[in-house]
């Protein structure tokens, strides 16, 4: 095995390697800290494409699996290292090499954090929309990695819509090109959307093309309290019924906002089942429409109190109430979260199972989510220490994907597969579908180095 | 061969199999007449699945080319046949299955027709973007495999960005299932995008789940006449740049006016170099706003004149004479369009271009297009009869492309590339992107059955 680390020391530069023991524990895991994780034999701390060029041609030469990182940031294990494993961390491949602004686009490094890029690109007057709640702390290269959502998805779409091209490092070392600089495009097959989301099974992304928006009007934002959470879920269902077109669409149950309460030191109200957050940015006396609008239906169906933000700032910290929910709740104990999608007609229906759920198995959910997308995040909080509450959380995690399958809705609607999901997503897709996933996989990757054991196995 | 034919008519009712030599004349062309074409040993009129599988079947176990067919419409020969292939034609599955109010989305078999799918959907307040000029004669189908965009585009993404879900017969005749009914989902590799856009070559597309969106408020259009080419180009760029949002930004220049007129018996104003048509769809005030702003700066940059409709079906006579512009142009002799899509910032520099290269050739190009894309249709209009008149055609049609790449542009932004651009392609995207396109087809249809030689050779 040395013989590896001494091939890696000869064709990187000595900053471009970790294999000291303490220093690679911190590149053993992402966020999945209750999946398994291995001992790397080295980390690359890659500072350009071709390091990792060097570093996969070393592990295809002796046989050696690769785990591409971003910032750790994910919560399916996809970037949790392997025994024996090179972790390729693209962390130090950090910057934003060009903002076009008649074009709208950026070109980045992947290591670029999401905010860093999002505030890059508003000075230039754009709008990078995917906005995982993560933003602060996750990396654009894991957010093509899994084709991350966000709280704007629910008019702005998610990560694979924004890609226009990738720079991608192959399983032989090859640096592949996709897609192009243009709106539009139709040359061959569509390798960019295939890549985006693949959690590095198929390719290391090291060089992504980004299209951006002109930025959007000053929004508007709005709360809607309920005394129970499938309420609010039949209010949702209202919301999207009407039509109107709003920017975010939250949920956060009592749990959820009590847990921030604590942890943010606010003071959003707990006397409610649930609260909505609604956003909209159509500027103007539309946007005012689309929020009076949402106000009316939400206390038409049953909303005991709306409240409408005095001003962006006040917005703006109910946004980061929501951002936070999953830290807030960490706070509780070990938590699983859940990241079912399922039709938007059955939200309530969803909500409800998930309630049910944690009365049942007596075990903590926080239900939180992106309403507006069918998005839900219900989030087990649980002991890790006691073995039975342990227990209970595991099959609590289960039957909420169950639920999200029963009623048409996917085991994943933005966190990925990882190593977390990888049963689940094989009863989701079913045998055919599988088989089509090994043969890409084994297309792209003969020699099963890439992140192996990851989304297929 | 008549064994073939004979497996064939054991496996399939009589009325899904034509091998009358002069009834399958009409099989053997798409609208890219100039492309080769085969003669088919027997045409498949598919009625369900099954009868797709079966004839796939048949053709694995014979070692028989499938080309698989929607309306014929397609421009880049993709829907040719082949010499002695089997052609399953898709324009007998022409039900729309479902339509769900709330989760937004339509079930829909491929042969069913864009427009008819389109109004379908509008009759519950809902909208289907992707919008061809061909949309009243293409299927759903075929926009899928083609990866088809439109005039609405600039606003609202093209085919893919509204694909949820397919049902597709592979290469061995099993059914894949892939996708989803939710508005998130990422459960394995997207295998949905990785087939949208794949011409037949990958899986035949039996089924189709898409996205669609809440009917947009009544749009308001303005046309623009310039008296260069170039300048409007150039007023594009500012309008671009402005960030204005319009649902429609298209281009004509005065060939293509005249075309239009003599074919639809119009009376647009030629007296122009070219026109714009511009349309927003924000609603109320803030409609009129955006169509303020495009007048306002069509006026600052250059234009002759700006006419606002008067109303919506002045707007609609001037989309439709923007559809109808390709057939306009056919009376006037053989047309062969290009499918450019540049960046928009080089879009006043793509028309000087191809206006070069008609004048130094001396051959007529009708320049149109998606102007707000930078997607440009030039089309080159010649008299095949004259076999020096078809070189220069042909050299300018290339030409077109190759100024295209050089602004750093693609050959096809939304036609595709069937028989017509293979050798374009591999320009285009490179040997290790080519290989990769090799890896997946072989991983897919390893024995080379699905529609061999379009795309990928």
């Amino acid at each position: 095995m040395s013989e590896v680390v001494e091939r890696l020391r000869h064709v990187l530069p000595p900053e471009a390697l970790v294999t000291d023991h303490d220093r690679m524990q911190s590149y053993r895991y992402d966020r999945a800290m209750f999946c398994p994780a291995g001992e790397p034999l080295a980390v690359v701390l890659a500072r350009e494409t071709a390091h990792v060029q060097a570093a996969v041609r070393v592990a295809a030469e002796y046989g050696v699996p690769i785990v591409p990182q971003g910032a750790r940031s994910g919560l399916s294990g996809a970037a949790n290292a392997l025994d024996g494993c090179i972790v390729v961390s693209l962390e130090k491949m950090d910057k934003i090499l060009r903002i076009e602004d008649v074009d709208r686009y950026v070109v980045t490094q992947p290591g670029v954090y999401n905010a860093v890029l999002s505030r890059a690109v508003a000075e230039h007057g754009l709008f990078y929309p995917p906005d995982p709640s993560s933003w602060e702390f996750c990396s654009i290269g894991g957010n093509l990695s899994t084709n991350s959502g966000g709280l704007c998805c629910v008019k702005y779409g998610v990560t694979t819509d924004y890609v226009l091209g990738l720079e991608v490092v192959l399983a032989d070392g090859r640096v592949l090109r996709t897609g192009r600089k243009t709106v539009k495009g139709v040359a061959g097959y569509d390798l960019t959307k295939l890549l985006v989301g693949s959690e590095g099974t198929l390719g290391i992304i090291t060089e992504a093309t980004l299209a951006l928006r002109p930025q959007t009007a000053r929004p508007r934002t709005m709360a809607a309290l309920f005394d129970s959470g499938v309420t609010a879920g039949e209010a949702i269902i209202e919301i999207i019924r009407s039509g109107v077109s709003l920017s975010l669409l939250e949920i956060m149950d009592r749990t959820t906002i009590a847990a921030v309460n604590d942890y943010k030191r606010m003071d959003l109200p707990t006397e409610a089942a649930a609260m909505l957050i609604a956003q909209s940015d159509a500027g103007g006396e539309a946007g005012a429409a689309d929020i009076a609008t949402v106000a009316k239906l939400c206390r038409e169906h049953g909303a005991i109190e709306c409240i409408e933000a005095d001003d962006e700032a006040e917005g703006e910290l109910l946004l980061e109430a929501r951002r936070s929910a999953l830290l807030a709740l960490d706070e509780l104990g070990t938590t699983m979260i859940d990241d079912v999608c399922v039709p938007r007609s059955r939200l309530a229906d969803f909500i409800g199972a998930t309630e049910k759920i944690a009365t049942d198995l007596d075990i903590t959910i926080g239900v939180l989510g992106h309403a507006g997308d069918g998005n839900m995040h219900p989030t087990v909080v649980f002991d890790a220490q006691d073995p039975e509450q342990a227990r209970r959380a595991q099959v609590a995690f289960d039957k909420v994907m169950e639920v999200g399958l029963e009623l048409g809705g996917t085991i994943t609607g933005e966190h990925g597969v990882g190593v977390l999901k990888r049963d689940w997503l094989r009863q989701e897709i079913g045998p055919v579908a599988e088989s089509v996933h090994r043969a890409i996989k084994a297309a792209l990757d003969p020699k099963n180095l890439l992140n192996p054991g990851k989304v297929v196995t």
